[in-house]
């Protein structure tokens, strides 16, 4: 089962982790991890923008303002979402049983839920599963692999992935391990994804790298598998500083540039790890928005291509029926004339600046048969962009989610 | 095939009708069809609010601007979108061979297309068909019922009502069509919807009677299958003027909430059929939402919920996952805070004030194994309010898309 590949969170130094099963997913499976650096980290974190945010989410929003991290806890199978006075309570005696173990203050840890939402965590197997896990805390592909696997709800494989660079002559890891199938449109973050580096890093810079990289093309924060933003999207980077470089203070440093540049190549395969595991997934839709009025208006339309269900359907069936893929720029919200309105699949024009050039349907047909299948979309004369990642609507997402009974 | 109770768009005084099979399906079913008014006819109308519309839709809002309307044509099959320079010309044409037949000015004709995007209306099957249709103008259930079958596109049934009341001891007649089965998102109107009536009302209050009709609760722009705001969205009213009353000059007026009212009601059945009649539907959403901090707030949170996948599949499955639900409202973009937020399926609690009642999640499932179900969302302390309709996502309107092809 221990698969090299998914070495990712203690690669970097100063990090030890453990997961094991402790019956909080009613299958069996590996449903708990723990993730504690042997130092006091920089933290940074993107939550989910849902108003309706988990008691974690929460909890944790202040405890990364605190500013310095210790440890991560995560159970699956359970979001304690929607639990309201008693969720909070039991998500805080989570960082408590942690802080005890570890020898810190509850604030410096990091509790994190998913799984179904509105029922009461159960407390009786995760604490003694805490205490458990503080025992055998280990370094090395295995421990990360356990972990891979534990965060997992219906994704069906583990996603981990890791990046190395150099700074001053210096080795820098940067580890991370993900999870999202379904309920994935994160507007801020995704699903959970979980980043370690030994980089030595100011708090600000750090902040500021992960917002990049999270919201680069193709990234975190740039993909969508069914456009229900969950109340869990967490996103969290602990940088335990042991890297032994000359301390990165701004990202508009070489130095800075290239620790950001390797956060984001890691956001980036997690995101491809996501969307190619999306719930019912047999085609990835990249979308790239160009000519918009504001980035934020590039992302609106994109967004409204890759979650209009007609849109999806027409990828699923291999269907050239680009009409869908226009109009669904066109309801987005985005400033969008049809004038000046373009688009190729495949590389194929089908559209050109408001007229339709329909004489390669055919080819466009065999385009939409691939394993990825690429709109470029042009919108307008605006210097707006982006690059999203979707996936097409399949029979199996409905079963998946028509029978995930709760 | 004539079905009294598809009597409508002829029953006002002052209009004829005629519809017919012209080959513009494939299918070979009917797909032409020609409303003409024997009087100028105040007319308004409400489109798609889709920054790509429909060539017709485009020519239509500067006919309806003109303030006076003498027939409607529409041909199903070709939505005549996204298809620039000739796609004008085209509609223009339309309305230029209806005029020349009924003797009006091409400003007094409304054209309306709906089918296939971005493909150029066969325009030698269209004008012969005008020709045809009209020297066989007439009034009755037949030519009503025929009308309503023209239109259809992926719709299993046709689909038309009728309202009668009485304005100073006249008998006010108005009668409705529609179609829309799939791509119905109205954000301002829905697919097609065509009215007539014989009241005497002056223009700016049929204006906005029609404006409260479509946005009452429940009504036209009040439901949702797939999101998707189509290009061609239209809902026009005719009024011939011939009911013989004092004529309406304001809302406000008895007579003014009577016409209103029945507009509304006339509204909300073509909306029903509408949403019963969704690609793959087999239970119907109603949500209900409540406690908003405006009406647009409350539609906000009512659309997140009725769009989610996640939600649809919920009800499809009967499975009372209500976290889906709360997380919809919560990414909607409304306003709303946990503490606040309290939710019933049918009738029965399961979110309270930000707090589980996971009690009688039983009965809650009983409740979603109906034909239509009922969410109850308070989402705050607020004035806005709305109700909305939506419906589950099924294996088979995956089929409907996927394999309807281009």
């Amino acid at each position: 089962m221990t698969r090299t590949d998914l070495t990712s969170l203690t690669a970097p130094r100063g990090f030890r982790a453990a997961a094991g099963a402790f019956g909080i997913k009613a299958s069996g499976r590996p449903d708990l991890s723990l993730l504690v650096a042997d130092v006091p980290c920089a933290v940074a974190a993107m939550f989910t923008t849902n108003l309706i945010a988990s008691e974690p989410v929460v909890l944790g929003r202040r405890h990364v303002a605190a500013g310095v991290c210790r440890a991560v806890v995560v159970n699956a199978g359970n979001a304690n979402a929607a639990t309201g006075r008693q969720g909070m309570a039991d998500a805080l005696a989570m960082c408590r049983a942690v802080a005890r173990r570890v020898g810190c203050k509850p604030t410096q840890v990091l509790a994190s839920s998913t799984g179904i939402i509105g029922r009461r965590l159960p407390m009786d197997k995760i604490l003694p599963g805490i205490d458990a896990l503080a025992s055998k805390l280990a370094v090395g592909p295995r421990a990360d692999a356990d972990v891979a696997r534990a965060i997992m709800t219906t994704d069906t494989v583990p996603k981990a992935d890791l990046v190395r660079f150099r700074i001053g002559g210096k080795t820098v890891t940067i580890g991370g391990v993900c999870k999202g199938s379904g309920m994935i449109a994160p507007n801020m973050a995704t699903m959970l994804a979980f980043i370690t580096t030994d980089a030595a890093i100011a708090r600000p810079a750090l902040r500021a790298a992960l917002r990049a990289a999270v919201n680069a093309d193709a990234s975190l924060n740039r993909l969508s598998i069914d456009q229900h933003t969950s109340c869990s999207d967490s996103v969290v980077v602990l940088a335990s500083r042991l890297a032994g470089h000359r301390p990165i203070t701004s990202l508009q440093s070489a130095d800075g540039r290239a620790f950001t540049a390797a956060l984001t190549d890691l956001c980036r395969r997690l995101a491809w790890r996501i969307i190619t595991d999306g719930e019912g997934v047999t085609r990835v839709i990249r979308v790239r928005v160009a000519g918009a009025a504001t980035q934020a208006d590039a992302v609106r339309a994109a967004r409204a291509v890759v979650d209009s269900p007609l849109v999806k359907c027409a990828v699923h069936g291999a269907d050239p029926n680009w009409g869908r893929i226009v109009t669904a720029a066109g309801y987005s919200g985005a400033k969008i004339a049809p004038r000046s309105t373009s688009l190729k699949i495949g590389g194929i024009r089908v559209y050109e600046a408001g007229q339709p050039t329909n004489d390669r349907l055919p080819d466009v047909q065999k385009a939409m048969r691939r394993r990825e299948v690429v709109f470029d979309l042009t919108i307008g004369p605006g210097p707006g962009n982006c690059e999203f990642l979707g996936c097409d609507l399949s029979r199996d997402y409905i079963t998946i989610n028509a029978d995930y009974h709760t």
